[in-house]
Protein backbone atom coordinates (compact mmCIF):
# COMPACT_ATOMS: atom_id res chain seq x y z
CA UNK A 1 0.00 0.00 0.00
CA UNK A 2 2.73 2.51 0.46
CA UNK A 3 6.44 2.48 0.54
CA UNK A 4 8.76 4.98 3.60
CA UNK A 5 10.71 6.88 0.61
CA UNK A 6 8.95 9.45 -1.47
CA UNK A 7 9.35 8.82 -4.74
CA UNK A 8 11.52 10.73 -7.11
CA UNK A 9 10.51 14.06 -8.85
CA UNK A 10 10.50 14.21 -12.77
CA UNK A 11 10.61 17.90 -12.95
CA UNK A 12 10.69 17.88 -16.66
CA UNK A 13 7.47 15.97 -17.22
CA UNK A 14 4.38 18.75 -16.47
CA UNK A 15 1.16 16.71 -14.69
CA UNK A 16 -0.46 14.88 -17.41
CA UNK A 17 -4.09 17.30 -17.70
CA UNK A 18 -7.50 14.85 -17.01
CA UNK A 19 -11.23 15.63 -16.90
CA UNK A 20 -11.47 17.02 -13.93
CA UNK A 21 -8.24 19.52 -14.18
CA UNK A 22 -8.71 20.82 -17.22
CA UNK A 23 -10.74 24.06 -16.40
CA UNK A 24 -14.49 24.82 -18.42
CA UNK A 25 -13.37 28.44 -18.13
CA UNK A 26 -9.94 30.81 -18.32
CA UNK A 27 -7.61 27.73 -19.55
CA UNK A 28 -5.18 30.06 -20.79
CA UNK A 29 -4.41 30.50 -16.90
CA UNK A 30 -4.45 26.42 -16.28
CA UNK A 31 -1.11 25.00 -16.14
CA UNK A 32 0.26 21.54 -15.31
CA UNK A 33 4.21 22.57 -15.21
CA UNK A 34 5.74 20.76 -12.17
CA UNK A 35 7.73 23.95 -10.62
CA UNK A 36 5.08 25.82 -10.73
CA UNK A 37 3.00 23.73 -8.71
CA UNK A 38 5.70 22.75 -6.50
CA UNK A 39 6.44 26.45 -5.79
CA UNK A 40 2.96 27.50 -5.47
CA UNK A 41 2.71 24.72 -2.19
CA UNK A 42 5.92 25.08 -1.05
CA UNK A 43 4.69 29.15 -0.44
CA UNK A 44 1.87 28.17 1.39
CA UNK A 45 1.27 27.78 4.92
CA UNK A 46 -2.36 26.43 4.73
CA UNK A 47 -4.64 24.35 2.13
CA UNK A 48 -8.33 23.65 1.83
CA UNK A 49 -9.25 20.37 2.52
CA UNK A 50 -12.30 19.25 0.87
CA UNK A 51 -14.28 15.90 1.40
CA UNK A 52 -17.29 14.15 1.74
CA UNK A 53 -19.20 13.62 5.01
CA UNK A 54 -22.89 12.20 5.08
CA UNK A 55 -23.41 13.17 1.70
CA UNK A 56 -22.23 16.71 1.90
CA UNK A 57 -19.00 18.90 0.72
CA UNK A 58 -17.09 19.49 3.49
CA UNK A 59 -13.84 21.90 3.04
CA UNK A 60 -11.74 22.62 6.13
CA UNK A 61 -8.13 24.52 6.50
CA UNK A 62 -5.58 22.58 7.70
CA UNK A 63 -1.34 22.63 7.31
CA UNK A 64 0.34 20.31 4.84
CA UNK A 65 3.90 19.86 3.63
CA UNK A 66 5.43 18.40 0.19
CA UNK A 67 7.60 15.89 0.41
CA UNK A 68 8.43 15.31 -3.64
CA UNK A 69 5.34 14.05 -5.51
CA UNK A 70 3.46 13.79 -2.19
CA UNK A 71 1.26 16.27 -0.21
CA UNK A 72 0.75 14.93 3.55
CA UNK A 73 -1.17 16.16 6.43
CA UNK A 74 -1.92 15.53 9.93
CA UNK A 75 -3.92 16.08 12.80
CA UNK A 76 -5.80 14.31 15.65
CA UNK A 77 -6.79 10.43 15.83
CA UNK A 78 -9.85 12.01 16.36
CA UNK A 79 -10.41 14.28 14.00
CA UNK A 80 -12.91 13.43 11.22
CA UNK A 81 -10.87 13.69 8.05
CA UNK A 82 -8.31 11.85 9.32
CA UNK A 83 -10.47 9.34 10.89
CA UNK A 84 -12.50 8.63 7.81
CA UNK A 85 -9.71 7.95 5.83
CA UNK A 86 -8.72 5.32 8.15
CA UNK A 87 -12.15 3.54 8.12
CA UNK A 88 -12.73 3.85 4.37
CA UNK A 89 -10.68 1.48 2.19
CA UNK A 90 -9.51 2.92 -0.32
CA UNK A 91 -8.42 5.94 1.47
CA UNK A 92 -10.75 8.91 1.00
CA UNK A 93 -11.72 11.08 -1.99
CA UNK A 94 -10.79 14.53 -0.96
CA UNK A 95 -9.63 17.60 -3.34
CA UNK A 96 -6.76 19.91 -1.87
CA UNK A 97 -6.39 23.61 -2.54
CA UNK A 98 -3.80 26.03 -2.17
CA UNK A 99 -4.20 29.64 -3.14
CA UNK A 100 -2.05 32.91 -2.69
CA UNK A 101 -3.99 36.35 -3.50
CA UNK A 102 -1.58 38.35 -5.30
CA UNK A 103 -2.75 41.56 -6.32
CA UNK A 104 -6.74 43.41 -6.62
CA UNK A 105 -7.33 44.25 -10.67
CA UNK A 106 -9.23 47.09 -10.66
CA UNK A 107 -10.23 47.61 -14.34
CA UNK A 108 -12.70 50.36 -16.00
CA UNK A 109 -15.77 48.06 -15.73
CA UNK A 110 -17.02 46.32 -12.63
CA UNK A 111 -17.20 43.31 -14.71
CA UNK A 112 -13.53 42.98 -15.27
CA UNK A 113 -12.32 43.59 -11.84
CA UNK A 114 -10.46 40.82 -10.97
CA UNK A 115 -7.81 38.85 -8.70
CA UNK A 116 -4.43 38.26 -9.23
CA UNK A 117 -3.64 34.77 -7.95
CA UNK A 118 -1.85 31.77 -7.89
CA UNK A 119 -3.91 28.38 -6.94
CA UNK A 120 -3.15 24.77 -7.19
CA UNK A 121 -6.02 22.17 -7.02
CA UNK A 122 -5.12 18.82 -6.22
CA UNK A 123 -7.78 15.80 -6.84
CA UNK A 124 -7.09 12.47 -5.50
CA UNK A 125 -7.40 9.74 -2.68
CA UNK A 126 -5.86 10.45 0.51
CA UNK A 127 -4.17 7.33 2.56
CA UNK A 128 -3.24 6.84 5.98
CA UNK A 129 0.35 6.37 6.51
CA UNK A 130 1.24 3.54 8.87
CA UNK A 131 5.07 3.10 8.18
CA UNK A 132 6.99 4.54 11.16
CA UNK A 133 9.85 5.91 9.02
CA UNK A 134 7.91 7.55 6.86
CA UNK A 135 5.77 8.87 9.31
CA UNK A 136 8.59 10.48 11.59
CA UNK A 137 9.88 11.94 8.21
CA UNK A 138 6.57 13.86 7.83
CA UNK A 139 6.19 14.58 10.57
CA UNK A 140 9.43 16.68 10.71
CA UNK A 141 8.77 17.96 7.24
CA UNK A 142 5.37 19.21 8.64
CA UNK A 143 7.31 21.67 11.01
CA UNK A 144 9.91 22.78 8.49
CA UNK A 145 7.17 23.61 6.17
CA UNK A 146 6.18 26.22 8.59
CA UNK A 147 9.79 27.12 9.93
CA UNK A 148 12.80 25.91 7.76
CA UNK A 149 15.34 24.37 9.87
CA UNK A 150 12.49 24.38 13.01
CA UNK A 151 12.48 20.77 12.94
CA UNK A 152 16.24 20.70 14.35
CA UNK A 153 15.40 23.09 16.98
CA UNK A 154 12.37 21.20 18.89
CA UNK A 155 11.56 18.20 20.98
CA UNK A 156 10.58 15.60 18.31
CA UNK A 157 7.39 13.63 19.06
CA UNK A 158 7.45 11.00 21.95
CA UNK A 159 5.13 7.67 21.81
CA UNK A 160 2.06 9.07 23.05
CA UNK A 161 2.16 12.13 21.06
CA UNK A 162 3.13 9.81 17.85
CA UNK A 163 -0.23 7.29 18.61
CA UNK A 164 -2.43 10.68 19.26
CA UNK A 165 -1.21 11.40 15.31
CA UNK A 166 -2.47 10.94 11.99
CA UNK A 167 -0.58 11.17 8.87
CA UNK A 168 -2.67 11.39 5.54
CA UNK A 169 -0.36 10.90 1.88
CA UNK A 170 -1.51 12.47 -1.26
CA UNK A 171 0.28 11.61 -4.40
CA UNK A 172 0.36 14.30 -6.54
CA UNK A 173 -0.84 12.88 -9.96
CA UNK A 174 -3.84 14.65 -11.06
CA UNK A 175 -2.95 18.25 -10.44
CA UNK A 176 -3.31 21.55 -11.73
CA UNK A 177 -2.28 25.16 -11.72
CA UNK A 178 -4.54 28.26 -12.01
CA UNK A 179 -2.48 31.49 -12.49
CA UNK A 180 -3.61 35.51 -13.27
CA UNK A 181 -0.62 37.88 -13.49
CA UNK A 182 -0.83 41.45 -15.05
CA UNK A 183 -2.62 44.30 -15.05
CA UNK A 184 -6.71 44.39 -15.72
CA UNK A 185 -8.42 43.28 -19.45
CA UNK A 186 -10.54 46.25 -20.65
CA UNK A 187 -13.02 46.34 -23.59
CA UNK A 188 -11.34 49.23 -26.10
CA UNK A 189 -14.56 50.65 -25.96
CA UNK A 190 -14.17 51.95 -22.34
CA UNK A 191 -10.41 53.04 -22.16
CA UNK A 192 -11.54 56.25 -22.48
CA UNK A 193 -13.75 56.13 -19.13
CA UNK A 194 -11.85 58.72 -16.36
CA UNK A 195 -11.61 55.40 -13.87
CA UNK A 196 -7.85 54.44 -12.48
CA UNK A 197 -7.48 51.20 -13.62
CA UNK A 198 -4.18 49.29 -12.68
CA UNK A 199 -3.20 46.77 -9.77
CA UNK A 200 -2.93 47.26 -5.98
CA UNK A 201 -0.15 44.51 -5.21
CA UNK A 202 -1.27 42.23 -1.58
CA UNK A 203 2.01 41.77 0.46
CA UNK A 204 2.89 39.26 3.14
CA UNK A 205 5.59 39.22 5.20
CA UNK A 206 6.77 38.49 8.84
CA UNK A 207 6.26 40.24 11.70
CA UNK A 208 9.18 40.79 14.89
CA UNK A 209 8.65 37.35 16.38
CA UNK A 210 7.05 37.39 19.93
CA UNK A 211 8.91 35.30 22.55
CA UNK A 212 6.57 33.46 24.48
CA UNK A 213 5.93 34.88 28.08
CA UNK A 214 7.96 31.57 29.67
CA UNK A 215 11.21 31.87 27.30
CA UNK A 216 14.17 31.89 29.12
CA UNK A 217 15.66 35.37 28.56
CA UNK A 218 19.24 33.60 27.96
CA UNK A 219 17.67 32.07 24.91
CA UNK A 220 18.17 33.92 21.64
CA UNK A 221 16.97 34.10 18.88
CA UNK A 222 17.83 31.42 16.20
CA UNK A 223 19.17 32.29 12.63
CA UNK A 224 16.33 30.75 10.88
CA UNK A 225 14.17 32.92 12.50
CA UNK A 226 16.38 36.11 11.49
CA UNK A 227 16.23 34.49 8.29
CA UNK A 228 12.50 35.10 7.90
CA UNK B 1 -37.31 31.51 -3.68
CA UNK B 2 -36.07 34.65 -2.95
CA UNK B 3 -36.77 37.89 -2.03
CA UNK B 4 -34.90 41.15 -3.20
CA UNK B 5 -33.53 42.50 -0.57
CA UNK B 6 -31.36 40.85 2.14
CA UNK B 7 -32.99 40.52 5.64
CA UNK B 8 -31.71 42.29 8.79
CA UNK B 9 -29.30 41.23 10.81
CA UNK B 10 -30.09 40.22 14.27
CA UNK B 11 -26.20 40.80 15.19
CA UNK B 12 -26.65 40.17 19.27
CA UNK B 13 -28.34 36.11 18.10
CA UNK B 14 -25.53 33.57 17.85
CA UNK B 15 -25.88 31.36 14.29
CA UNK B 16 -27.37 27.81 15.97
CA UNK B 17 -24.76 25.14 16.23
CA UNK B 18 -25.24 22.12 14.43
CA UNK B 19 -24.09 18.62 14.26
CA UNK B 20 -21.90 19.60 11.35
CA UNK B 21 -20.34 23.46 12.56
CA UNK B 22 -19.72 21.60 16.38
CA UNK B 23 -15.72 20.79 16.03
CA UNK B 24 -15.00 17.06 17.31
CA UNK B 25 -11.78 18.76 17.90
CA UNK B 26 -10.68 21.97 19.93
CA UNK B 27 -14.55 22.75 20.63
CA UNK B 28 -12.66 25.35 22.54
CA UNK B 29 -11.75 27.35 19.98
CA UNK B 30 -15.25 27.53 18.05
CA UNK B 31 -17.62 30.39 17.84
CA UNK B 32 -21.07 31.19 16.30
CA UNK B 33 -20.71 35.08 17.37
CA UNK B 34 -22.21 36.94 14.77
CA UNK B 35 -19.77 39.67 14.83
CA UNK B 36 -16.74 37.78 14.83
CA UNK B 37 -18.11 35.85 11.71
CA UNK B 38 -19.13 38.53 9.90
CA UNK B 39 -15.97 39.85 10.95
CA UNK B 40 -13.41 37.50 9.40
CA UNK B 41 -15.87 37.17 6.48
CA UNK B 42 -15.28 40.67 5.99
CA UNK B 43 -11.40 40.45 5.74
CA UNK B 44 -11.26 38.49 3.13
CA UNK B 45 -10.81 38.76 -0.83
CA UNK B 46 -11.15 35.18 -1.21
CA UNK B 47 -13.36 31.98 -0.25
CA UNK B 48 -12.66 28.23 -1.19
CA UNK B 49 -16.02 26.48 -2.36
CA UNK B 50 -16.64 22.96 -2.10
CA UNK B 51 -18.99 20.89 -4.27
CA UNK B 52 -19.51 17.44 -5.22
CA UNK B 53 -19.05 17.04 -8.49
CA UNK B 54 -19.31 13.45 -10.43
CA UNK B 55 -19.77 12.15 -6.25
CA UNK B 56 -16.19 13.63 -5.86
CA UNK B 57 -15.36 16.84 -3.69
CA UNK B 58 -14.15 19.64 -5.67
CA UNK B 59 -12.44 23.02 -3.96
CA UNK B 60 -12.38 26.28 -6.12
CA UNK B 61 -11.06 29.59 -4.79
CA UNK B 62 -13.28 32.30 -5.34
CA UNK B 63 -14.30 36.04 -5.03
CA UNK B 64 -17.37 36.41 -2.67
CA UNK B 65 -19.40 39.25 -0.96
CA UNK B 66 -21.44 39.51 2.24
CA UNK B 67 -24.59 41.12 2.47
CA UNK B 68 -26.18 40.65 6.19
CA UNK B 69 -26.91 37.46 6.51
CA UNK B 70 -25.98 36.57 3.07
CA UNK B 71 -23.14 35.79 1.40
CA UNK B 72 -22.61 35.76 -2.64
CA UNK B 73 -20.26 34.29 -5.21
CA UNK B 74 -20.45 35.25 -9.39
CA UNK B 75 -19.11 33.41 -12.08
CA UNK B 76 -19.60 32.81 -15.55
CA UNK B 77 -22.79 31.34 -16.88
CA UNK B 78 -20.14 28.26 -17.88
CA UNK B 79 -18.63 27.97 -14.62
CA UNK B 80 -19.19 24.72 -13.54
CA UNK B 81 -20.72 25.25 -9.84
CA UNK B 82 -22.47 28.22 -11.07
CA UNK B 83 -24.09 25.82 -13.91
CA UNK B 84 -24.83 22.96 -11.53
CA UNK B 85 -26.65 25.08 -9.29
CA UNK B 86 -29.03 26.63 -11.95
CA UNK B 87 -29.26 22.97 -12.96
CA UNK B 88 -30.07 21.25 -9.50
CA UNK B 89 -33.09 22.06 -8.12
CA UNK B 90 -33.18 22.84 -4.84
CA UNK B 91 -29.64 24.09 -5.14
CA UNK B 92 -26.21 22.99 -5.13
CA UNK B 93 -24.93 21.55 -1.51
CA UNK B 94 -21.78 23.87 -0.78
CA UNK B 95 -18.83 24.29 2.29
CA UNK B 96 -17.61 27.78 2.17
CA UNK B 97 -14.52 27.93 3.86
CA UNK B 98 -12.59 31.64 4.29
CA UNK B 99 -9.30 31.44 6.56
CA UNK B 100 -7.03 33.94 7.56
CA UNK B 101 -3.56 32.67 8.42
CA UNK B 102 -2.24 34.83 11.30
CA UNK B 103 1.16 33.86 13.09
CA UNK B 104 3.15 30.73 13.39
CA UNK B 105 2.88 29.33 16.42
CA UNK B 106 6.65 27.34 17.89
CA UNK B 107 6.48 25.32 20.26
CA UNK B 108 9.16 23.73 22.39
CA UNK B 109 7.66 20.36 21.38
CA UNK B 110 7.41 19.50 17.64
CA UNK B 111 3.85 18.40 18.61
CA UNK B 112 2.60 21.78 19.65
CA UNK B 113 3.68 23.61 16.37
CA UNK B 114 0.36 25.86 15.27
CA UNK B 115 -0.61 28.79 13.55
CA UNK B 116 -2.92 31.14 15.05
CA UNK B 117 -5.46 31.69 12.33
CA UNK B 118 -9.14 32.83 12.12
CA UNK B 119 -11.64 30.62 9.83
CA UNK B 120 -15.12 30.77 9.03
CA UNK B 121 -17.08 27.31 7.53
CA UNK B 122 -20.95 28.32 6.11
CA UNK B 123 -22.72 24.65 5.31
CA UNK B 124 -25.78 25.10 3.28
CA UNK B 125 -27.25 25.11 -0.12
CA UNK B 126 -26.43 27.78 -3.01
CA UNK B 127 -29.10 28.93 -5.62
CA UNK B 128 -29.12 30.91 -8.37
CA UNK B 129 -29.85 34.77 -8.07
CA UNK B 130 -32.50 35.58 -10.90
CA UNK B 131 -34.37 38.74 -9.24
CA UNK B 132 -32.65 41.88 -11.48
CA UNK B 133 -32.18 44.45 -8.26
CA UNK B 134 -30.78 41.80 -5.87
CA UNK B 135 -28.31 40.82 -8.81
CA UNK B 136 -27.17 44.47 -9.36
CA UNK B 137 -27.19 45.24 -5.65
CA UNK B 138 -25.01 42.03 -5.26
CA UNK B 139 -22.13 43.13 -7.99
CA UNK B 140 -21.79 46.55 -6.79
CA UNK B 141 -21.17 44.29 -3.60
CA UNK B 142 -18.40 42.03 -4.91
CA UNK B 143 -16.53 45.12 -6.10
CA UNK B 144 -16.71 46.80 -3.04
CA UNK B 145 -15.84 43.76 -1.39
CA UNK B 146 -12.51 44.42 -2.69
CA UNK B 147 -11.92 47.71 -2.54
CA UNK B 148 -14.45 50.03 -0.33
CA UNK B 149 -16.20 52.31 -2.50
CA UNK B 150 -15.17 51.07 -5.90
CA UNK B 151 -18.32 50.17 -7.32
CA UNK B 152 -19.01 54.41 -7.99
CA UNK B 153 -15.75 54.70 -9.69
CA UNK B 154 -16.42 51.91 -12.39
CA UNK B 155 -18.66 51.36 -15.40
CA UNK B 156 -21.53 49.35 -14.46
CA UNK B 157 -22.17 45.74 -15.76
CA UNK B 158 -23.85 46.22 -19.46
CA UNK B 159 -26.85 44.00 -20.66
CA UNK B 160 -24.25 41.61 -22.75
CA UNK B 161 -22.16 41.38 -19.02
CA UNK B 162 -25.50 40.97 -16.99
CA UNK B 163 -26.24 37.94 -19.39
CA UNK B 164 -23.00 36.39 -18.80
CA UNK B 165 -22.65 36.24 -15.35
CA UNK B 166 -24.09 33.97 -12.86
CA UNK B 167 -24.54 35.02 -8.93
CA UNK B 168 -25.33 32.14 -6.19
CA UNK B 169 -26.34 33.20 -2.85
CA UNK B 170 -25.79 31.47 0.26
CA UNK B 171 -27.82 32.33 3.56
CA UNK B 172 -25.46 32.44 6.65
CA UNK B 173 -27.59 30.04 8.92
CA UNK B 174 -25.06 26.68 9.43
CA UNK B 175 -22.00 29.13 10.15
CA UNK B 176 -19.15 28.69 12.49
CA UNK B 177 -16.09 30.28 13.22
CA UNK B 178 -13.08 28.97 14.48
CA UNK B 179 -10.23 31.09 15.93
CA UNK B 180 -6.66 29.77 17.76
CA UNK B 181 -4.36 32.86 19.21
CA UNK B 182 -1.81 33.42 21.74
CA UNK B 183 1.48 31.91 22.48
CA UNK B 184 2.43 27.92 21.87
CA UNK B 185 1.02 25.32 24.64
CA UNK B 186 3.82 23.69 25.72
CA UNK B 187 3.76 20.63 28.21
CA UNK B 188 5.36 21.52 31.81
CA UNK B 189 8.20 18.91 31.67
CA UNK B 190 9.08 21.06 28.21
CA UNK B 191 9.71 24.26 29.83
CA UNK B 192 13.26 23.93 30.26
CA UNK B 193 14.45 23.53 27.01
CA UNK B 194 16.69 25.08 25.38
CA UNK B 195 14.27 26.00 22.10
CA UNK B 196 13.17 29.83 21.58
CA UNK B 197 9.38 29.72 21.34
CA UNK B 198 6.92 31.98 20.64
CA UNK B 199 5.04 33.28 17.49
CA UNK B 200 5.83 34.60 14.67
CA UNK B 201 3.14 37.34 13.65
CA UNK B 202 2.36 36.97 9.45
CA UNK B 203 1.41 40.26 7.95
CA UNK B 204 -0.90 41.25 5.26
CA UNK B 205 -0.73 44.81 3.81
CA UNK B 206 -0.98 46.71 0.04
CA UNK B 207 1.56 47.39 -1.95
CA UNK B 208 1.95 50.83 -4.04
CA UNK B 209 -0.91 50.52 -6.78
CA UNK B 210 0.46 50.19 -10.02
CA UNK B 211 -1.26 51.92 -12.96
CA UNK B 212 -2.13 50.03 -16.08
CA UNK B 213 0.24 50.65 -18.92
CA UNK B 214 -2.95 52.82 -21.06
CA UNK B 215 -4.18 54.44 -18.15
CA UNK B 216 -4.13 58.62 -18.96
CA UNK B 217 -2.13 60.12 -16.97
CA UNK B 218 -4.60 62.72 -15.76
CA UNK B 219 -6.01 60.04 -14.03
CA UNK B 220 -4.98 60.46 -10.71
CA UNK B 221 -5.15 58.05 -7.55
CA UNK B 222 -8.74 57.94 -6.05
CA UNK B 223 -8.65 58.43 -2.14
CA UNK B 224 -10.26 54.70 -1.90
CA UNK B 225 -7.25 53.39 -2.78
CA UNK B 226 -5.06 55.86 -0.51
CA UNK B 227 -7.03 54.93 2.25
CA UNK B 228 -6.02 51.17 1.92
Amino acid sequence: MESAMPEPAAPEVPYEPTGRTVPTRSRERASYDRALVHSILDEGYVCHLGFIRDGAPVVLPTLYARIGERLYIHGSTGSRPLRMAGEQDPGLAVCLTVTHVDGLVLARSAFHHSINYRSVVVHGTAHQVIDAEERSTVLDALVDHVVPGRSQDSRPANAKELASTSVLRLDLDEVSAKVRTGPPNDEPEDLSLPHWTGVVPLTRGHGTPIPAGDLDPAVTLPDYLKAL
